[in-house]
């Protein structure tokens, strides 16, 4: 329960417009930011208040097209089914399909920023990064925790976005203290359990969330705007070739089946 | 109510994976698309199928990236709120704020692309624009709607987007037949009222979309995906200085005051 | 798009409190609603400003009861669905459950009310219902339109609670010129149409709305108030014996087959 | 992640229909549930697979009333404010407004049952409440955890809710030991910390919630399935007396006064 305060102010610092301009962090809208950046630059200026490097725009635009889209997927099969009985509300689709990326899928991102910050809350290149994950891992362990960000019950044995992802990395100066304390929290758990946990696509973009010093709370944010972005094409495909009817009546008729009997 | 007919193929083109590959719209993933493309080239792969030109990449980033962010807007008090009573879920407080983007604000991208495809239902660069104009401006009239994509509450006499977009549609080559079109409504409709209604930023971009070929249904969806990114930065903004708390107690004690005298 | 316009007032008359007291529509919440009204009474409340007779509250607590269950339906499918990805946001799997409650399902009732109600505006129990429905009727077939609130593609060839329901109606005195216009529709569109298409459940509901004085606008309300109260079940039954993982990867496979021959 | 593993089956309990008849939870909807439950009963039923006894009904749907309607509330806010953008989708403005319902506010009804449920697994009429209740309030203090259910910012000393729903628990025969634990768990941390700290009305619907038998991870359910009645009062208070246009531009003109200068 919030307990009620004293007056605080009411204020942003994202923008505001006039008759003739938009300021969008302390940018003139129309002339520095529309036809200059792209879909992604503008996440990363959502999230850092400020424009990217090429750098940095070539990595965030990849860690973000990396959560876009993977098929047939609970979020998809939501939009897909809500689409069915609110046709004209796309919008409700794609806010039915984002309300379940939480702790289970999307949310490992987060849970890999917070074990990494929590295990080195400065970013340090001479970290004792064995023993950080060692430490890291036997706290998981005692909790009776999943460790975030590794293993994958469909990408076996590795999961192939995680090469390209560390490739990207290196190319963009980004495969800093925090990829190598993943890829050590990865080992780590491989040798706890004895069983073949590689860094996962969440694991290596909740570690370059940290490298490009995103706070762990908004991690889940890449995946959400991500996600919105690929839930237009399941949306789309649904409305030419649909197929939630169809798995509406057959879920029915199999969960069914017992009672009618 | 929705008739239960003969099974349907459930059946989707978007993407398959296994174990080592992720195939989306017949590419490989990881080595086509990861490090290749940029968010907004992402929704127009899931838009149509196919990777963008040079030139529809920097078209359509700059219709996407116009719609993400405007401020202290109804869908970003709507996500600060949100946020205030379920901060773990962040992806419920995007989802919130994404069910408002209904008719009265977004919908007027799909109205204008509605009102150009129903009217011109082929890009036809001979067309008699002012004529079509004036008949979709009449017919609007007529059942007294009010023609969408034109005129602006607080960007006046100019939505300042609008002769940006314009710019960026004549260096890209998309300054066609459905733009052309667009302002001739906007003429029209000032004629017919007497107001100045200039074309607005959702009106060009309506336009755009129908230049570049999308279904007036799915337009809704480039200002859905955009404010999703755009979400993001609010809810960020909110967790470190929040506003809605305040907003909350200021608006309930104004709209209880008169029954507490 | 929306026009700013003056200064208007904020103000609400549902309710407010202060430390030791809950006014809601001019009752004291403690003492005189809470232990004295049904959950229904309440929705009663919230949509009338009054406690209802006990006659509105049997036929009330009936109509919504009606909406509250039908098994596996597309918006319980996608509630279990979202709480597949975030079980730790029970609300977030009921709201995307709600999200679906569109034009096609639920929005059968706002249909149907405002059918009855722009065909004859305020109740009269002298109306010719023939005449009438003869002419809605016309108009819908007219527009291509389909006739809300008639015919069922289960239920057939009589939905199972709209005798119920009219048993109820006659019981609570509100079988009153709606619901005999709305059979009046029913039979005039067998007769239009050569199908057997009697009044279904939402069609009831729609009339006993229109009986109830209540604006069309809000009877999709119904509804949602109601399917809130059957998700809960639904989550409840998905968190101890689950098939959405089975359901997403049965989808999956299925829809996949073809790319992966 | 969620490992998929080998073939699960798909079945549900909740209900099945054919053409003549609804079968819900073992009932012949038609005849035996529909008009003879309020809608409180109908979620005591979706919760508990059986029909309420009296007492039960009349515990159960006070503890739902109570959470239906406190005035202009964070997810009020949410509702109006979608509505005004989205208008024709009623329910994605009670989706978004439900979406808030999460620990801060209605999550404390989960916590306080957790709480309960984790010090007295079973209920217990002779345990010593005083010795639960003082390692439960240090277990939290230790864990730097607000103790939930107890306390309330604007209700002081005393929430009016709460000895109101003991009357009705000491009437229904519900004031069990769980009831017990929870006032023993606000004096416990009265002591503790020097502050009033009362039993508050999610404490007393938690407490219930464990004498009904409820389990803890499905108690928010409670909250959202009476907000959702909640939020359609003010939904069609917005549609006819509209405060969040004017909210809007309110907080939009004073958060950026700041940068307007």
């Amino acid at each position: 329960m919030i307990v009620a305060g004293r007056k605080k102010e009411i204020r942003t610092d994202i923008g505001w417009s006039d008759a003739s301009s938009i300021t969008l962090f302390g940018k003139d809208f129309v002339n520095e930011i529309l036809g200059h950046l792209n879909l992604g630059d503008m996440g990363f200026l959502e999230l850092t208040g400020r424009f990217p490097t090429a750098a940095e725009s070539r990595m965030f635009n990849a860690m973000v097209v990396t959560l876009v889209e993977h098929g047939i997927t609970p979020s998809a099969l939501v939009a897909r089914m809500t689409y069915l009985g609110a046709p004209e509300s796309l919008q409700g689709a794609v806010a039915a399909g984002l309300n379940g990326l939480g702790t289970v899928f999307v949310g490992s991102i987060e849970g890999a920023a917070r074990l990494l910050r929590d295990a080195m809350p400065e970013p340090d290149a001479n970290a004792d990064f064995a023993g950080l994950a060692h430490a890291a891992v036997a706290s998981f362990q005692e909790q009776k925790r999943i460790v975030p960000g590794i293993g994958h019950p469909f990408h076996k044995p590795i999961d192939p976005r995680t090469p390209r992802l560390m490739a990207l990395a290196r190319e963009t100066g980004f495969d800093g203290p925090y990829l190598k304390l993943m890829t050590a929290v990865a080992a780590e758990a491989e040798k706890a359990s004895g069983k073949v946990l590689p860094v996962n696509a969440t694991g290596a973009i909740g570690a370059l969330c940290c490298e490009m010093g995103f706070d762990w709370k908004i991690c889940r944010g890449l995946g959400v705007m991500a996600r919105a972005v690929g839930l237009i094409g399941h949306i789309l495909e649904e409305s030419r070739r649909p197929m939630s009817e169809e798995v509406w009546h057959s879920v029915e008729a199999q969960a069914t089946a017992h009672m009618k009997r």
